[in-house]
């Protein structure tokens, strides 16, 4: 993150990563402002417009119900992002799209994806956690959550982790979202945004049962892999609870999994994540 | 799966299956049985056989961490399987392959995957479940577990879900399974082992909650996709409990994840795949 405070995105202008420009076919030019929050491109931003790219060369009736990557580089802020779409399949009834994201001549992430046609079929899901204080209760974010809510177009209340019963955390991230301000109806958009936001805090939340608050500059951090489940269509300018739990912390890795509700317990949204947890060297001892 | 009972597989016929041989620079034809277990291949197998190929074109100090993968169609018995390995980046700390299985002219898996030079850090775990019983004590599979028992070189213990509380599952599945002799110490090969059992019995896992065991018939059930991390070495030919948990089942779709733990509870591997549960219009009356 930088130092320095940027101006916060406005709406329109989360909205506006979704133009893309289609400059051969499959190969669509996606924008990438010169000042984002941190000196390198949001993760959740590639993937949201990977996405974005996947559906427009996608039948109208097939939602996206999957996708998995790798975040390969840093994505550099001010530079256009190439995405390249390859056509694994197209079948009866699931559609399979690869997403390259290139800057220059590399690869900054690489998506695989699904889309499947509506179908009808039995319910379950795992329940919204009941402890959780709804999001007129909860406090605004601080710290690290602070200045990202500061610097993007998000409402964010943010509730942290459960209490550890013998070491052991059931969640590691409790924060409510949305977007600041109403979206269209579009459920793609919605499916966009729910991606930009699936990469909000993860790495946070998989750091926090090996490293306390006031640790975390020991440790580098970044998003390894992405993998997003579209389980129900929820809104994303509405309250939504993204729950975290870490699942393993091992050899500078750690994974962290979730789910995102609405306010009415629907399971929208699943989530897992591995983030690099890298200890730093001691800074050298000052004389 | 087919009627009648075809021979159970061998060890040596599991361990063949990573007689890889390299065709073309970065292209591998994977052994492929004329009769499996069942009339299409299974999935794990494809998935294992993927990463061996990733494995041949990656350094040897480097590990696979993570795979992420679409089956994207089925793959026909005893025609070869052709491994097209991609070097989407060689790094300092990381690389990445994706590998495409092809048959004929259709690619029927797509993986992406990762693979990381050894790092220590920070020690974190969910623990093993603790009223699970130990492999002595937990009965042989029966029904489709039995019968896949039957055909594979594992052994296997079957303890199904756990009792559902307010209609939520802790677990839908859980297995104690090792394979059937003892294998080489090569860390490698126990991940590809790892990788094929990692496609067992999850598809079942998914449905639980939503089909009694007598009415599976009456869904058709497919791997849509698949993740595995490795989280530390642990060995396939020792009691590994898989421990799984369906999220949630919408759309024709259900999603489950998981862990693999060692019996001292050392948490080695985590699952998520999300399969098809289709239900299937029913039979016609009879006259």
């Amino acid at each position: 993150m930088t130092e320095e405070q940027p101006e916060r995105w406005s709406l329109d202008r989360l909205l506006a990563l979704f133009d893309l420009e289609e400059v051969i076919p499959d190969v669509f030019k996606a924008p990438n402002p010169t000042r984002g929050p941190w000196t390198r491109v949001f993760g959740g931003q590639v993937a949201a417009q990977s996405v974005r790219a996947a559906l427009n060369t996608v039948p109208e009736d097939r939602p996206i119900h999957s996708l998995h990557a790798y975040f390969l580089r840093p994505g550099k802020p001010g530079e256009p992002i190439f995405m390249h779409v390859e056509r694994p399949r197209d079948g009866k009834s699931f559609t399979s799209r690869r997403v390259k994201a290139v800057q220059g001549r590399e690869v900054i992430f690489d998506m695989i994806s699904s889309f499947h046609r509506v179908e009808d079929g039995p319910e379950y899901n795992v329940p919204i956690a009941l402890d959780v204080p709804s999001p007129d209760e909860a406090p605004e974010p601080e710290g690290m959550f602070g200045r990202m809510r500061s610097m993007m177009p998000f409402d964010m209340r943010e509730l942290g982790p459960t209490e550890p019963v013998n070491g052991v955390y059931r969640s590691t991230r409790r924060a409510w979202f949305r977007t600041a301000g109403k979206l269209p109806d579009d459920p793609k958009l919605h499916s966009c945004i729910l991606s930009f936001a699936s990469d909000m805090g993860v790495v946070s939340a998989a750091r926090v049962p090996v490293a306390g608050e006031n640790e975390w500059e020991r440790f580098m951090g970044a998003s390894l892999d992405h993998a997003v489940w579209f389980h129900r269509p929820i809104r994303a300018d509405e309250w939504t609870l993204f729950d975290l739990r870490t699942i393993s912390s091992s050899g500078a890795r750690g994974l962290a999994a979730g789910t995102m509700h609405s306010r009415d317990g629907t399971l929208g949204v699943s989530v897992a994540q591995e983030a690099l947890i890298r200890p730093m060297a001691p800074p050298p001892p000052t004389s």
